[in-house]
């Protein structure tokens, strides 16, 4: 199976390395970005053999079967149509887009092309979630009443990153929007956003917040919070609870090692892994490898296209209510 | 110190026998129920001299320079002003009373006398607590900005204690805004309630709720969540996690002991303190020492009259945003 | 039930507390010590009517059904001897002593008397350590294969203290003999040390040792280790394994509270609680409720005289393993 | 750098996947199994060009700088002795052999020819293990005075591999007594050895033992003890303790999640990591990269020759005192 990649940036590099080095059988046989030199430098490592600076090219490649999309957001659909036009399989980097106009016309590009569409929740892949996403299907803690994510980033991204990253819900919260429905397996109705500048003025000047508390109304009466904040000086942290009619499953943070050191002046371990590529490293293997056994065997993708839609959704009605500071119908959202 | 005890229910008792046993120098001389029957067991117990099954005969006794009261919610007022007027100082059980009005005029009438006042949120004496408190205090987590408690009963009360409650915000949650208060040392200035009867419909139908998320909005910005169930089916659950600017702090409960058992179906501990008496007991003590320690010192008291009010106007702030789907302000409840 | 004292010293005045005041029906009718002053603060402070500097004044109060032995090693045997011949049930601390011949005249004159002698092997009672008897009594770990017991002291005692105390396997390991066989339910038939002073050299220069690891060969095939030490920075550190065939159990520190702080530098929490007297309180109070109920309700007491005969057998061995470098058998000692 | 495997069983399958995939600029250039079948389908895999059943065939490959030694340990010296003839660098798994002389032969070979040896020491590079190291380099617990290691097996290994394993002393043990002089950073004069056969009576047919408890006397004073046993139904348990004149460090196993469940009976989590292949996965890839830094850079290797060697006379000694029922000096090996 022959892959393209699409974008040579951080995440891109670790999508080709995964392809490359640890998918038997899959080979990644071309890799464009609009710097062409990070591609080069990518391909050298790796051995790809089409290296470009136009996506139109890869996807004009009859060898390849599937693209992998990890450009800046506002060319996702644009890439996406043209390659479900040209019949490829695709793998796209969240957030799909922060028009849900444009989203919708490239999920209706994609459904038309008989193509598959899976979009990059990696997260939905780390054994963490997975194993509390089983403690709620198998019954182990009854029916769930309460859901808490505590998703916390080490240091806020670059001011010219916020600046254009759409803010801090369709950018940060997005991925634990995508959580809630994916441990939950239902939908949201409405959200309550408190939110505010904690951390950084320079983040409010650009229009953003650093820190949120985000309430979800789920269909099936579940009361979700998402816990955000851009700054948390002990690194990465990243938690859940989900909390049920017969039990609670709780999940810790990540260590580099289990050493716990008792001192003469108290009891200490060193900090959780620092950051999403050393805390989510394996699940960006395992969802790549959920994308190719879906090509191969021809199945259902594990996170689809309306699995991307709906979080933009949520990430625009959380905004607004932080606006109007009051709570916010999905179905207001269109 | 002679001390009387007004209502010997379950937390009654607990008082007199700190107060009886484990305070030395202290001695409970009259103890009154209107069951009288109560009363008398406890006191043949404890040795307690005069038993009544009216309290103004406890504060019509000279012997007398301290008051407990444990009676029954709607008689806190009316005691609590004939004590004063009496002269004796008091500690009150929460809530003081479910109406302002009554609230405040008990709180006149303890100015006007000059005694003092404390009310029974025993929890900002447990260690946990106090620990956290101390984290803030001394910077250990720097400036605080999120605030999340746990708060879950093992099972709801029974129905008819249910309707007489005033409702599990006043009734349940209002420990948690007291120590909301408490730890982040701010006022709150309004409040978000997502809240559901998702444990027994019977709760429902007597106009309660059983399960709860609100959303506090500290005047210094920090943004506080209160997490409430009737029914935790593995026990008592209270934990708090307070997040600043320099890290964060994180309780967990407190269990029977610490072994752990790794079998060959899984790693297994025993489930934690089952209910309040086990898991506060020694707060309990402590909260009655400090008490005692501020008459005999004549020394300012660490839960006053107004840390007794300002829970309740939450309570009933919570309500209404539940009523009326929408943040609702302090200042709105007069 | 009117209990006698003898010894107003530390461990002395926490069971004359607990009978006094935590044990219901019980009465401490006497207190004697060979310093009266210390049985007088006793007797202030607990309302003890009889102050004596002669514990055979107090065998010889017909009032008196039951003695509490906390005076020095070196007097037990005469007091119990004393005691019984008195008719008094009898409390004793460990050791009962260190020459193997006055502890069988103890034991015979116990027998002899048909009075109750329970020894005060308090940690039998503390909750973590019963949890591992129950786990391994209710076959939670199958057939027990290892025993490692950690036990660690804050700080050495004071050099006059080692100088007296008989060395560090019948002074502090004392307690972990005794907790190696109740908690495995056989007998030890072998032992060998390996220790050295490795803490304090004054300790050395006094003829004991202050670290030491000690191998226990039990008669079912279990294989025992007991890991000690004078000096643990940290604090008390009373550890416990039990390896079986269908599992493991592990206990670990009581802490002053479950607060866990991430910080920018590491995650830590405080210390454990520093000693014994923090630790054990409450293990202190249950072994005294278990000796009146044994006195009471006429039934066999749970820590036996021969339970208190064996772990002083096994800390000669220990010491004679030490000095000739070589297994011991315990039917060397005689 | 081309690479040479040689053995193709489970733990060289580990090595050339390593090497093939996951080391920037080394190929794998031949492998060698007795069963060519098995060096087939793993040179298939891995796109190896050279394939045979006689590892002289690699060593005679120009083309080759290093070996890896995978297969069985009766052929290691004689290996050893041709690869450094033949002037290749020599990575070789533990134990080099169970003969002093033919490891004594082996190592002068590898002098002689001033090639690099690396052994299989794999958990030295194991990030826990690091950790502790580290604690002690860097002087976090102070001064060590007691080394505990736990080490125990999921489930005994075939009878027929046992019987011709050289014993457990020498074949699992190996990498305990290998940690215990990394850790500690000083040799080991003496051992006690207390074992059984507890779980598995075919074992002890064999001559063999399945339950270890070796003590080790430390030149510098420290005592270790390691806790071996072939069976721990729970998994694989992988745990040291070091304890110092200014703490205590200790690891914990390694789990596949971090969720912890409270049901209504009790506190779980899933069992640890199963075996070896998951728990030290990572430290294989380590020490690797290790060896492929030490010959690119012609540096020293960070496992010698003669850490090989010692833990086999540790193995040997350990048998000796379990045999005799005495403390065994590593100097009466020979």
């Amino acid at each position: 199976m022959n892959v393209g990649v699409i974008g040579a940036g951080r995440i891109g590099k670790i999508h080709a390395e995964n392809l490359a080095l640890r998918l038997p059988g899959v080979r990644v046989y071309a890799i464009a970005d609009i710097a062409r030199s990070a591609a080069e430098a990518t391909a050298r490592q790796l051995n790809i053999p089409v290296v470009t600076n136009d996506y139109r090219e890869v996807l004009a490649l009859p060898e390849i079967e599937a693209v992998v999309i990890c450009s800046a957001t506002d060319t996702h659909t644009d890439i996406i149509i043209a390659a479900a036009q040209a019949g490829k399989h695709i793998f796209c980097e969240k957030p799909i887009d922060l028009s849900l106009a444009r989203i919708d016309a490239a999920l209706a590009a994609v459904e038309q092309a008989h193509v598959k569409l899976q979009i990059g929740f990696n997260r939905r892949f780390d054994a963490n979630y997975r194993r509390v996403r089983q403690a709620i299907s198998d019954g182990e803690i009854g029916t769930p009443q309460r859901l808490h994510i505590v998703s916390r980033d080490p240091q806020p991204p670059p001011l010219s990153y916020v600046q254009v990253s759409g803010g801090m819900f369709v950018d940060m919260t997005i991925h634990d929007f995508d959580m809630a429905r994916f441990l939950i397996g239902a939908e949201v109705e409405a959200v309550y956003t408190a939110a505010g500048v904690l951390i950084d003025p320079a983040i409010g000047a650009a229009g953003d917040v650093d820190t949120a508390l985000i309430v979800l109304k789920f269909a099936n009466g579940v009361i979700g919070t998402i816990d955000n904040s851009r700054q948390a000086v002990y690194g990465y942290d990243q938690r859940v609870e989900v909390f049920g009619s017969g039990g609670v499953v709780t999940t810790g943070n990540n260590y580099p090692n289990s050493a716990v050191i008792s001192s003469g002046a108290n009891v200490y371990r060193d900090l959780p892994l620092n950051f999403f590529l050393e805390r989510y490293m394996n699940s960006y293997l395992t969802e790549m490898q959920a994308f190719v056994a879906a090509v191969r065997e021809d199945q259902a993708v594990l996170v689809t296209g309306q699995d991307g839609r709906v979080p933009v959704v949520m990430g625009l009605a959380a905004r607004r209510s932080y606006d109007e500071n009051r709570p916010v119908r999905l179905d207001e959202i269109s």
